[in-house]
């Protein structure tokens, strides 16, 4: 069968789609070597330089959050792969040359590519004498019990500790400072995703899952992984979501009072019109708990191709969670201007 | 069958998605009315109020397109069908009472409903006395021949047209000198579409076209009219950006040393994966033949539900319109950042 993706040959898929935004974002982005991305105007040395590496095919995901105010440097795997440990080193060398030896800041998905990579990366990066520490993030309540949280995945939720170090990075906080604070922001978040429709995955053409044309699936991860559950009947949006925030206010612990920032994330071909009404009953389910969304954001962000549904993202935040949130951020596809 | 989209009642969708715009984006815009969306901030009195009415199920669109820089009220109606005169209307009077009593101006897409629906709210704002005139925004060249351009569906090359027409008005020109600018941007612009699965109207469940499992069309309207050829075999992303881009330069007699605005829209489900690999191989049609872009935007902006394609629309730009496309905009879906 004929996949219906506009790609060429599957082996140029990334290299292509790097070349692809780079040009399309020379404002703000540039190669700094091959797939490897970085803030066409640098951080100032003496700040810390926030670096990470992930699979490609989750576009914009973090390659399309580039710059003031979010990281510094983007090292793309292939397709659903994070890219290799000496790439990653590549990245971290950049960004310690690049910051006048400051140290830098890796941020780490929790997949177990990702994180056997990255720790291959800082080896060898400490082999050469530069100064680099992580941060491992994880937010998906699916993907392990309650008690065992940095067990679990890293998801759509990772994008608010992105925020909250990229703001204090940009602001001259220490790493030291960077760390504990995202640590706690990392703490403080719960993702849960819904799946209504797999995708195809482009290099092979084969479908990232089966599911039945009645059946939605809860708790799948951003490559397809199995939740704790099996397939449910499809429901209307607002069991849906009353069902989803369910689970990640009582995981979570939000209790009435509590402020949280909110993500919304659309995983492919769901509509932003699915998205808004999911929205306009988050927001009534919140309010009957009184519990405060703060700046919610809701769109496709880190998306696995044209999967459909989307995945609800809360973290609680306290005042200085909610300044760095709002704070100014101008990279390809995630811009926040500060006043208006 | 039961349809996989995240909805409650059909009846309902419109109110819903409305409701959930404003609600998560509350810091930018707010319900006027029922079903009618202003700035929060409104634009000072005495600069021109804009205002648009289309169909919904579009999202973001325009109605994600309300703010600073851009436009300042947005009559959005059911799922592919405009809003009613009366309504327009109403948004036409809050537009005069609001601006202080200047001269509003209405935008309209090249539809048949909304040109019908935009006619009937002009006359009745003029029988109030109200000063209204509009401007017919078109660029579909699949919709009618080279020579008849003013007789082409409004697609998302529009957006051009609103963006220039947003930043001339927040730097106060009057609605003469708007309008005059708008027409010339308008002419000056091309689109073409592509697309490759239908989507399902979320009111009917119903497909909205037919197409085969290897099979694409160019030349879709955004509510799937047909174009003037039938479907073609699928292609590579190179073979089908070379076909588009020809068609659109060609139409538009865009020449070596003009400087054009760039826009790749997705009409749903199409990865920004394939839209980088799209604008990777324009980049270099355009090149070869010394056609320069200007800070190109690429994404969802106006979909058609989850329907998979995409629309290439390009612009001739001047000195003045680039400096008017690059100027400040904030609004929910479409932000520019003056410096960073």
């Amino acid at each position: 069968m004929v996949m219906k993706k506009l790609i060429n040959k599957t082996e140029d898929i990334v290299k292509e789609l790097n070349a692809g935004l780079v040009k399309s974002h020379s404002d703000l982005i540039q190669l700094a070597a091959p797939d490897i991305i970085i803030r066409k105007k640098p951080k100032e040395k003496g700040k810390v330089w926030i670096v990470f590496g992930q699979g490609a095919g989750h576009e914009p995901a973090y390659n399309g959050m580039i710059g003031y105010g979010m990281h510094d440097i983007e090292v793309p795997g292939g397709i659903f792969a994070c890219a290799g440990g000496d790439r990653i080193y590549e990245g971290i060398r950049i960004a310690w040359e690049g910051s006048g030896n400051t140290p830098v800041l890796l941020l780490i998905a929790n997949h177990e590519g990702d994180v056997m990579n990255a720790g291959l990366a800082m080896e060898m990066a400490r082999d050469d004498g530069i100064d680099v520490e992580s941060v491992l993030l994880y937010d998906d309540i699916a993907s392990a019990p309650k008690g065992q949280e940095s067990k679990r995945r890293g998801m759509a939720g990772m994008t608010f500790s992105f925020k909250v170090a990229g703001a204090m990075a940009e602001e001259g906080n220490s790493r030291d400072e960077i760390i504990k604070r995202v640590e706690a922001v990392t703490a403080n978040t719960r993702t849960l995703a819904v799946a209504l429709k797999p995708c195809t995955i482009p290099t092979t053409g084969q479908q990232l899952f089966a599911l039945a044309d009645d059946e939605l699936l809860i708790g799948p991860g951003v490559h397809g992984e199995p939740g704790p559950e099996g397939p449910l009947k499809m429901m209307s949006a607002n069991e849906v979501i009353d069902r989803v925030a369910d689970k990640v206010i009582t995981d979570g612990e939000f209790n009435s009072g509590d402020e949280v920032l909110v993500l919304i994330n659309g995983s492919g071909s769901t509509t932003l019109m699915e998205m808004f009404i999911l929205y306009n009953r988050l927001y009534e389910i919140l309010a009957s708990k009184n519990i405060n969304p703060f700046n919610p954001l809701i769109g496709n962000y880190i998306t696995t191709q044209e999967m459909a549904g989307f995945s609800l993202s809360l973290c609680k935040a306290d005042s200085e969670v909610k300044r760095l949130w709002a704070a100014p951020a101008n990279t390809p596809y995630f811009k926040i201007i500060g006043d208006s």
